[in-house]
């Protein structure tokens, strides 16, 4: 790494304890762990959860990411008094997430209502050595007197999400008057948990161990001599049935593992993780040297986010809206997935990308069955899936300011650009990495069936085809006709088929001659007189009011508090610009006028509510060569999370946001792209940056590039020769090239 | 009333917090409402409970009394500061509970953490006019600067009964942009539920709502200028598909009922409601001219809660042993009903004994089932049971310090002499009000199929009869063959059924004849050379150990920390006597030598662990003539709950024990008892005690009693002349009778 790089916190403020619980969420992909604080808060919304571990509450319900069982609440009396920082006072506070080691430290010196002081130093770590592994430390320290310290800790299952509880339990158990064991069942879906837990202690400590109303917890009772640190190390293991068969049952792991780590404890526990964090580093930082060192910090914020969010030990489940930094949109799959954070892995690990494409894959049916369902052919993707791979969109959304009703949510059944994004996908993974192997399987059938949904879907009006009654990206504007997005998208999506049809020999005829139709006669908005590109066939009769109240407060939705959505529908209001992110995808289809125009038009018209749309103006704006304006996006966007609002991330953090800022470092100011299959490079670095730094892999071949304002410096680190434009020259890169800028 | 008592609590503690929810518990015997603070706090334990509205969380797991959605909670935020007890400081606080008017007031002055000073005052009942309302009111005063308000309230369906969720939620709607409504059904017992509620302000206030995560809330935003109150009224309904039919859907129900009440506002509906409470004080308080002022509080308090605990208003329900004042013991309904709650009714309120005693006739089917799944004949009645009147005792407790595994509870198998007691309260109530009626269809049927369970159950040994792997009212000794308090319950059960099926002309000639023979050769114990009563065959021969730690810590169980359950069972060791109880229920049963004797042994081995214990060992030392030690064991029964632990009524009221303070004061120190059908007065009034009367309706004629240390006064206030023995002397009361002492 770079440098040491923390997300911190200074002061500890109640306000803001679920936005510090998302940023320094803890995982591994496998696991999330949302930064709680041992002691309780009221309104803390706490959160483990492990990939793939979906559940209904209800019959009729739909899936939720499930909020395991406790582990993180440690609670801590000292004379009888309980240690929070809502009581005494607070003498100094620490607490920061180590991105190098994936630690969170808290240092705390309190003093207790009654005057006592005391140093409280809290330690934590999610292993990215073993998928399984959560580890805690407390230390105590007494500063003014011999104290009694009495500590409760265990696994607590009266957790909910939300109030939604969806685990069983099963057994709950101690082993060897140490090790402390729950078993659980979700109530639907029937997935298996063991959670292990035990604790060790310095010195002469008690013991006690109880279960009640679905808490088992450890009591420990200890002297605290003055100025002697008491330390107490809780290691946890999760397992599910998800795992891997190892041959024996879940409990029988549970407590192997566990006797394993405890041999082991705490400290070389953190190291064997911490090891493969700085291999994560070492192998994929992206680094900027920049006026504004926050720069840095937010792409080191962002792939360290999107490392731990993305499940890349198992192809059965994809990444979530939130990641599993919390509750938020149910841990469901939407397009963010495919667009916002695949890209990242595809240019990084590709074999990642790949399994977040067989998740696809594997739900192939199911969404063959979605279009059945629905009246069409081929596949529709679900626009949110879960482990299933239905559909898992939540029929009603917040209450209509005027009928005093919930309001319908329209998305499962109209904003089916996600088939296309998953296209657009499948093409961009083939083409960056030769990968005809999963071409010729999952990525034609991938590519053929979300064909075949299009032609099915498109209507014909006076022989030419139009697609009707969608929703675009952007979820203001509903049950409109040809949506540039998507008609841009549904025709791109066929095309490639038929090029990859072509190219790996399907002989398809009918799809082949169906697919030739629909890009002959298919309906594509082109730009008006005033170069604007119309969003839809009506977007831009429709009146227009002062939006600078709502671009105040973005992110907030709170023109929804006083317009209904069906009014908002009726007015040029967009949550995020459709043809934005269109011209963000497709880079050479428009004269560079025609971009710059239609950037600053739809700017105008939105909102930014959606938290995808700030870094995708960044790109766009870059390539313009707006340099300050797409700095001032892309810092905008970086603040989505790390911003100061306080309670924009409390239900996690914004996934796609994340991947956006990877997408805008390295698509917008690096400006690669893909241009007739090939790499090509056309660095637009803001003033502020000196130098861009970042690896990046192509057709198998790892490349390490370097742009300052003066030359562009590419390295092959390992495989093949590459070929690439720069600035629209072609280049071969054996072993290093410097160009100048 | 005698004076305006209360329950007071004059310091926040928030160690104390689950205790005083409990102790302030609102009620009308249809809804039961924890006093939780309208601000939230860690670890405070929310509940609301209609009475009968049980679910299962889980196919095979056991019914809860479920936790309704909160109203109470109340966010408030002045100048951006959120108003809680923890944070700023507190300058003045008091908070009580009228007894005489059943609202909870609570006046606050708190500064802020920024130094602004507020009055808040907290005000909350919950109506004994109408069942179904619930009113709150506060009033913020800035008492140091204008300030802006804003207050967060609605209705919160996110509460569980320690994380089972037993609600669906199946609809969320706000009415005329004033009145929110969710109504929700339970998971497992499909019960409907509807609540409704809204908020008035004075003054100008903007109100937005909000649905969410299971939650339906109003955010209310105005200025709070300086030195004037706020006003904020909440008033709610709470309907469920268990009530009367009124030919209207419950969300309609529930929507009307609301308008009308708005209409009528907090204050004339808190009037209607302390008019009733005024009523039932003329009606039925005990009052007590006591050296010590806590005692006639002591009984305030119990009659409070007898009050609020018992569903009067529907036979299908009873009362659970924390009345509806907490989720301990999952709101089940035990033996402590029929022998500790039943008879203050009955001498009271004649009506609600009969509704009781209904709920168990209405259930007889399930307990003849449960009788013929356990291989005997007749009734078995649940040890626990809800609203099906099956068996509900859940199958596992606490851990086992040894195993580390849960322990089997083993009273739904073996605690059977709840069969007994449920007949003796049939008896008693027949006694008390000659009710023919009842006793021909409903008190025989009970009878006879109580009796036919207990002559199934015995064993023949040498001709002799023996009830054998018997678990008695002490539960630290399982599994006992022979248990003094069952067997001697078993054989009045069985005497007492001929003997009414002889006077109602029941020709049952093959039941007469196997309970005559049963009588004849049952094994009652009997005192042995030293006067002791065994409790069981086996008990005096195991050794006994210093249970002076256990006794220092009464209540806590804290023996099963040092113990392992069956450790415990082969030491003489009591959870409360048996052989007690059996005292108190026959008190013509033994010479008073052996009572005093047994009283004397049993005690010592005697943790009090169980909330059962103080009360009946103050009643029949009372009647042994230890004046000292039964004014003793009143005033710690009456601490059980009112006592300085500050978690030992966490989870709700111990309701058995309240009703055995009013037990104690009656039956013990006026020693009012039934002898040979008659009613007995055999007053033993503490020295403390200057006076003590009571009302009192012996076969439908209401007398009131009043005992001093010198001589007692009979008035008869209605109802036909009434025979009774005082002191052994026959007396007839017409009018007004004053005998000396």
């Amino acid at each position: 790494m770079n440098k040491q790089q923390t997300v911190t916190e200074e002061i500890f403020s109640i306000d803001s304890i679920n936005k510090y619980a998302s940023l320094m969420t803890l995982g591994n992909g496998y696991l999330g762990l949302r930064a709680s604080h041992e002691e309780e808060y009221t309104d803390q919304i706490k959160g483990m959860y492990a990939a793939g571990i979906y559940n209904k509450a209800t019959n009729n319900g739909i899936s939720e990411i499930v909020n395991l069982p406790d582990l993180t609440a440690i609670r801590i009396e000292i004379d009888g008094e309980l240690f929070s920082l809502l009581d005494g006072e607070i003498l100094s506070y620490h607490r920061e997430l180590s991105l190098l080691d994936g630690q969170i430290k808290r240092e705390v010196v309190w003093k207790s209502r009654s005057g006592a002081k005391y140093q409280l130093i809290f330690q934590r770590f999610v292993s990215k050595d073993d998928l399984h592994l959560v580890g805690m430390k407390v230390t105590v320290t007494s500063l003014d007197k011999q104290s009694k310290l009495k500590i409760v800790t265990g696994i607590d299952a009266q957790q909910t999400n939300f109030g939604n509880q969806h685990l069983l339990e099963e057994n709950v158990r101690v082993f060897d008057e140490r090790i402390m064991q729950g078993t659980f069942q979700t109530s639907e879906s029937g997935h298996q948990i063991a959670i292990t837990a035990s604790c060790s202690c310095t010195g002469d400590a008690d013991t006690a161990f109880v279960a009640k109303n679905r808490q088992l917890y450890t009591t420990v009772t200890a002297n605290l001599p003055l100025n002697e640190p008491f330390i107490l190390e809780k290691l946890c293991t999760i397992h599910t049935s998800l795992d891997d068969e190892t041959g024996l049952d879940l409990e029988t792991t549970g407590v192997q593992t566990l006797q394993k780590k405890l041999a082991e404890g705490y400290d070389d526990l953190l190291s064997k993780s911490a090891q493969k964090w700085k291999e994560f580093w070492d192998r994929k930082q992206v680094k900027i040297t920049s006026e504004h060192e926050f720069d840095q910090f937010a792409l080191d914020f962002a792939l360290y986010h999107i490392e731990i969010m993305t499940p890349a030990h198992d192809e059965r489940f994809s990444v979530g809206a939130k990641g599993l930094t919390g509750p938020g949109y149910k841990g469901h799959i939407f397009w963010d997935t495919e667009i916002f954070i695949l890209p990242h892995h595809l240019f990084t690990q590709p074999e990642t990308a790949r399994k977040l494409l067989r998740y696809r894959y594997l739900h192939l049916q199911q969404a063959i069955e979605k279009a059945h369902q629905n009246g069409y052919e081929g596949a529709l993707f679900p626009w949110e899936s879960a482990f299933t791979g239905v559909e898992e969109t939540p029929e009603f959304a917040a209450i209509n300011i005027r009928t005093g009703k919930r309001q319908k949510v329209a998305s499962a059944i109209a904003e089916h650009h996600i088939v296309a994004d998953i296209a657009f996908a499948v093409v961009h993974y083939y083409q960056a990495t030769h990968d005809d192997e999963f071409m010729k399987k999952e990525g034609l059938a991938l590519l053929k069936e979300t064909s075949r949904f299009w032609i099915s879907r498109a209507c014909e009006e006076d022989g030419k085809l139009s697609i009707q009654d969608v929703i675009g990206p952007d979820e203001y504007t509903e049950h409109i006709n040809n949506n540039a997005y998507t008609n841009y998208m549904a025709h791109f999506n066929v095309k490639q088929t038929l090029n990859y049809m072509k190219r790996f020999k399907d002989a398809d005829e009918s799809l082949l001659a169906a697919g030739e139709d629909f890009l002959n006669r298919l309906y594509l908005p082109k730009p008006g007189p005033d170069n604007i590109i119309p969003q839809d066939d009506t977007f831009l009769k429709k009146p227009e009011i002062d939006l600078s109240k709502y671009k105040m407060n973005q992110g907030s939705q709170g023109i929804l508090l006083d317009y209904s959505r069906q009014e908002v529908n009726e007015m040029q209001i967009l949550k995020q610009a459709d043809v934005v992110m269109l011209l963000y995808l497709f880079p050479d289809l428009f004269s560079s006028d025609v971009v710059a125009e239609n950037l600053q038009y739809y700017e105008e018209h939105t909102i930014h509510d959606s938290s995808l749309s700030k870094a995708i103006h960044a790109i766009v704006a870059a390539r313009c060569g707006e340099k300050e304006e797409a700095y001032r996006f892309f810092k905008e966007a970086c603040l989505i999370d790390l911003g100061p609002n306080p309670h924009s991330s409390d239900e996690g953090l914004h996934a796609a946001s994340l991947g956006a800022i990877w997408l805008a470092t390295v698509f917008g100011f690096a400006n690669v792209s893909i241009v007739n299959d090939r790499l090509s490079i056309d660095p637009k670095l803001p003033t502020e940056w000196t130098e861009l730094e970042f690896p990046i892999i192509w057709q198998g071949t790892r490349l390490n590039i370097t742009i300052t304002q003066q030359k562009m410096t590419i390295l092959k680190l390992s495989g093949p020769d590459v070929q690439l434009d720069i600035r629209g020259t072609a280049y071969q890169v054996t072993d290093k090239i410097e160009v100048g800028l």
